[in-house]
């Protein structure tokens, strides 16, 4: 089942950040129903910091790696677009070519700067950023699906403003709306959705309101969830332990137990279905 | 100190595994003196097998990745060289181009499989190796160093066999031999160092033998070592554990205290000196 | 109407060289039927000697700006297949991400060199060749048409290899033949033609036999021409004229009635079409 | 002689465009002492509009080609900056990387537009401009040039405006000015060299006032000029007459002697010393 119609029936959808194929495949196989392409892990896993330092077209060969892996859908982290409507159109057709079919664009300026850095960051017009969602459902077409990020609140306006950013990405056509915050509790995130009242599924990101209870979500009418960044964070704590220990230790004993093994990850790279296709064509 | 001069000065060296900017970041943090850039774990990282499936120009982009965001030595895992001494000539071009003064070759064939798999899996002619060894070091230049990896033992040639490809490839200008065993203990490469007798610094890749205790190495005089894919797998054990962790609990709440926290990946990827960058130019 | 369907009705069909997204657009605009996306002329573009100094996927950059701009069939140069049948498997997976659905590969190693340098180059085995046919055949489906090259006559083998090669070629699956000559005149061509009787269609490259008019090809049976590299050379003539003059005359004066208008160049570009989405989203 | 040293020493140079290494090594060989890598015919080679159709990285990828292939100074054409100051840190970055060491940038908004495609188009604020100026500078350093273009005639302001910008410009950091224009004679370009008066280097793209005789030039002190566009266009007009030959006669009769020999093709591209290498290295 493609995004558009986990939407259109009202599912709950789980989104598991991953960065590149490894992670990606790792959480198709754990079962989740949808991956979120995270720019501020796919960046972080350059060494690049979450302000379009990354090319959009590096971004696409990293999606490529995640797309060309696994089945179950993939939103992309679309920044503010990588520019104007015309970045956006590019971006869009090239999605499409790596048959990857649903992007998060979010109201901020191009370059954008990571939304928990800061404070205040320049949100962009509503007409500009209306273009950019019909240019994304134009060139996407039917099965595309645009989910429309509001970072009014994180930026520090008001609730009515985000609301009626909401009202308008509405009009513009997205098929969804991301509203974001850094509040340590989910609940201007509940308000938003009461006064919103279901004119669109809603997606969350409890990154900040990570003790926000589940069943919380589902009662306010929150439906998709993102899991954003927590591959990578978790990455980042093993390989510098591991790091750390072997460093320490000059030696392996202690670590071999704690990673995965090698057939785990010929596993998770094919190496088993390889050595049918050596068998079939190197003979 | 670059590695031309601390294998020409005896350093003991051990070069930490790592597949991406990130992970390249880790290992200088923690304090190793090199980086091992792994062909295996760059090919896992984009989902793909350790058979030459990325180009050399993909791997290329990994290796720029880490390059530009650390400031120690990178050893490249080079594999079998790309096809033949042309393409490890260009291969070693585009290396100096972004900062990359050393690399491993293995005496197998193009395409490679990975060692681990399989049994006699066919080598490459000693006088063809000897070329690309060759080309190598003409195009590299003085700085740089080229480490030839013999893999005779593990696919299943005599000790005999392995002693002289690594006089030839000696001949041929190599910096240092790796000799590559797969048994569970390190017999057979402390066998071959007693016989080499410190003709050329030796490496060791403790993957398979990894009970050898460090001091073992240094007593039988192999002075560097490769703690060869144990960022990767460690990420995917700590990656797959924390996937199904928020999977089955549909929540972060047990997942915060395992992970990095946003501010620890913030400045891994410099988010501080962005701050400081935009403070400069965007005022 | 494909490649695939054309072959089967017995078209003659003609494949202009191009190299870039701007030749392929004026081969699709003068009219011909299909393009031929020559691998020396797209390595020649890069700058580079046409022996796979370009990697596969870098040679995919270039046929993807070719693809998205045209509507006719591509045939791609896959030179000897960039390595054994996994790297064929990989490159033919990549063709159909960008809607590409032909591939001529040849019977050479890898790396190749231009068929018109040197003498006597070596052949793959046959039964490795057949491998990469096999692998490209399966992996790209019904609709995706292999051409086999063979280089036997070239490298100064005899008819009769060339035409048992040809014969395992059609058993592994191939769609039609290309029988290489470098001959001045047609006659080895249309003596293999003759002799091959229409088992599979042929193609003929008459870079060197120029002179041999197009009835002649048509009444030996010759069905696809390949006009191999003359839109590069055309460019190469004309820019070093043109760059001559502007440094002999430090002027524009003699050069303007000489190049394309300016809004020739738009139009290829699509500038005005471009016009039209500034209208529409930018407002 | 670094474009640096030219400028400090007054001398007259001209830029003559190139957009892939085959054009930029013609442009070497007839003896220019600069190279235009244009931002018009680097993306219309790709067959994409002269808009930011192609990001930064997709054009490092072109600049690269040209810049392994030849030995003489590359200008970049940097468009706007490819965003804002922390775009053009990582572009200049990457263009040391590969080796040169010079770029214009255009006062114009990310996407920019072609200069001659419509009217009025907006402008970059002074200081924003002055931003990216700056950081190019910093991050170049010494040796690195950065010449700022003023669209501001062409965009339909004031003399007095481009006056202003320049002074800005030049308070910044920049090395030289290349003042635009769109005038079918050199009239305003004159006018702002006379008030200008030498503060900094001129640049001047005669495009549309092609019928300037260089010693006018000379006479009103612009010392820099670019031919800008007419290698492409000179391929443009020629292939396509190829190609229509071609078509027409389906011979290449009449084509042989009006394009470029094989051989001069494979003089371009190294064959011959690549002859070398293989004699050395695969024996």
């Amino acid at each position: 089942m493609n995004l558009q119609q986990r939407l259109a029936q009202g599912k709950h959808t789980q989104f598991m950040e991953a960065h590149n194929g490894l992670s990606a495949k790792i959480v198709e196989q754990v079962g989740f129903e949808a991956i979120w392409a995270s720019g501020l892990s796919m960046s972080a896993a350059m060494g690049l910091s979450d302000r379009n330092e990354a090319s959009w077209s590096q971004v696409i060969n990293a999606l490529e790696q995640m797309a060309d892996n696994t089945h179950i859908p993939i939103l992309v982290d679309g920044d503010s677009g990588f520019g104007n409507y015309l970045n956006v159109i590019r971006f869009v057709k090239k999605l499409k070519q790596i048959n990857i079919f649903a992007m998060c664009i979010e109201d901020k300026m191009f370059p954008k700067i990571n939304s928990f850095i800061g404070e205040n960051q320049p949100l962009a017009p509503i007409s500009e950023f209306c273009n950019k969602i019909r240019a994304a459902k134009d060139t996407g077409g039917e099965q595309f699906t645009v989910v429309a990020r509001i970072e009014a609140l994180i930026s520090g306006r008001s609730m009515d403003e985000a609301l009626e950013r909401a009202e308008a990405y509405k009009e513009a056509g997205a098929d969804a709306i991301l509203i974001h915050s850094k509040k340590k509790d989910a609940g201007e995130v509940f308000t938003f959705s009461e006064r919103w009242n279901g004119k669109l599924p809603l997606f969350a990101v409890p990154t900040k309101y990570y003790k926000t209870e589940y069943q919380e979500f589902v009662n306010h009418g929150v439906s998709n969830l993102i899991w954003a960044n927590h591959l990578i964070r978790s990455s980042v704590r093993s390989m510098r332990e591991t790091a750390q220990t072997i460093f320490n230790e000059k030696s392996l004993i202690n670590i071999e137990k704690n990673v995965s093994t090698l057939d785990e990850l010929f596993s998770l790279t094919s190496e088993r279905y390889m050595d049918g296709l050596e068998s079939k064509y190197n003979n």
